[in-house]
């Protein structure tokens, strides 16, 4: 095989826009199977029509692909992640990887390691990846491109299983994957993530859109992409890192605060000094 | 002559991001003389070499094509605008239309028009149009492609200016044109603009940079977009729209409380509403 292919049964639960994705992306690099989960049986048949997966099952079936899986890339909701580990418990193979894409860690993975025991490891994946809209429909091979991606283990998860899932990621076209601590995972998305959504939606909350239509540029355009927000996932999200959130924005209303009170004061200096750290910082960022 | 077509001499003031993009727009459009004033020779040279203008000026040396043009495009930051107005009060062509492209305009319109008196007419624009980098290098043709732009008449302004503007405008490509007051339009930016910038440089100053480059997606990158930010421009501009920023960055503030305290009540069916109400009114806007 080619560097970057792999021939490996596995399963993706939950074909939306990041499951689906996944499917796409994996199918070019992997020779073994591609099994797809979800509710939605169009899902199942277009993704299977599509050629994407090999054949799709329902929840309630999920065991007979999950017993074949040596990888198993579960790609749904917080609360629904745990519920279908706990249901599924006895149906991964021996040895399986479990992995997941969520924006939360700490809650989820400390549970899920302790219910599933030695039969099988989680390791908890974050692609930095996404689009404003959901769903299998917006599903893209191209989205991992370039996207940065974390992964989170935990003492009970091994070495060389870190470093089969980089490689696998590696292959469908993320070029960063930094390891961090579940914890640190949630500290720091609460504010590179969750932050820029509760100030997309409250920007979009602040005045009428009827009034602002023919008014708007990039600026707010950009800053309010992500307000086309799906409210169920992301209120799970907020629920789950709920403290790191709430830190988050009051460190944010701190700066916010703080060039408010330059511009009140008509304090040039420490404005321009403001807006020339912003601008370098943003440099070393992207 | 087609339409979308002219035959006009015109001097650009400015040879910027938004003043050379306009050079290399009209260019095509435009069958008359386009001149170009800078305080930097290269630009102008490079300009000239590019056959985007047909001769370039020095600012002292304005008063040249000024007294051949009938349409001048000032594209310069916001206090020397005013001064270079006051500098070539008596350079203008008799009846000439005089516009700028500035995110303000109460302040530096009401003063300018008492000025000119009936010498000339000045006539506020504000394309919404722009990168996140600046400089006549990153200016090009297409920024006006399908953007709003904003006119600012006042009493002072004849209809037929204001009909012959719009055509003139659409030509280099945006389809939205709107007519406010200067005052309105200074309010409404304030929002869908200024604020845009303060969050997003708020934002890139709220963490160290270096600690979370591994970790952001399209979210962070979006809202901070514009922190690589000109901080003298936006100085300015910030100092001249000062109330109503304040206004604007106290009404988000509100909604981002508002969202704040649902998280920290746990309040889940409100958590939903807000972002159901956000995601409406981000489909109604863009």
């Amino acid at each position: 095989m080619e560097d970057g292919e792999f021939n490996i049964n596995l399963t993706i639960v939950g074909l939306g826009l990041m499951g689906g994705s996944y499917a796409m992306a994996l199918k070019e690099k992997n020779k073994g199977h591609i099994w797809g989960v979800d509710l939605d049986n169009n899902t199942l048949k277009n993704a299977a029509e599509m050629d994407i997966i090999d054949e799709g099952y329902s929840i309630e079936n999920a065991y007979i692909p999950l017993k074949k899986s040596d990888i198993v890339i579960i790609a749904i909701y917080p609360e629904a992640l745990v519920q279908f580990v706990k249901n599924n418990v006895n149906n991964f193979k021996k040895g399986a990887i479990i992995t997941d894409v969520l924006g939360i860690k700490e809650d989820n993975i400390s549970y899920i390691q302790s219910i599933l025991g030695d039969s099988a490891e989680f390791l908890g994946g974050h692609p930095m990846a996404g689009k404003e809209v959901s769903g299998f429909s917006n599903a893209s091979k191209n989205i991992f491109n370039n996207a940065n991606y974390i992964l989170t283990p935990t003492v009970k998860n091994k070495k060389d299983t870190i470093e089969f899932m980089k490689k696998f990621i590696r292959s469908i076209g993320c070029t960063s994957i930094t390891e961090v601590t579940p914890e640190k995972h949630d500290e720091i998305i609460a504010f590179t993530s969750q932050l820029p959504h509760v100030i997309a939606v409250s920007l979009m909350n602040t005045k009428s859109a009827d009034d602002i239509k023919h008014f708007v540029g990039g600026s707010f355009r950009d800053a309010t992409r992500v307000a086309m927000i799906n409210p169920d996932l992301w209120c799970q999200l907020f629920m789950r890192n709920k403290k790191n959130i709430i830190d988050s924005i009051e460190e944010f209303q701190k700066s916010l605060n703080q060039i408010k009170g330059f511009i009140k004061e008509e304090n040039v200096n420490d404005i321009k000094q403001f807006l020339k750290d912003a601008a370098s910082k943003k440099e070393g960022t992207v």
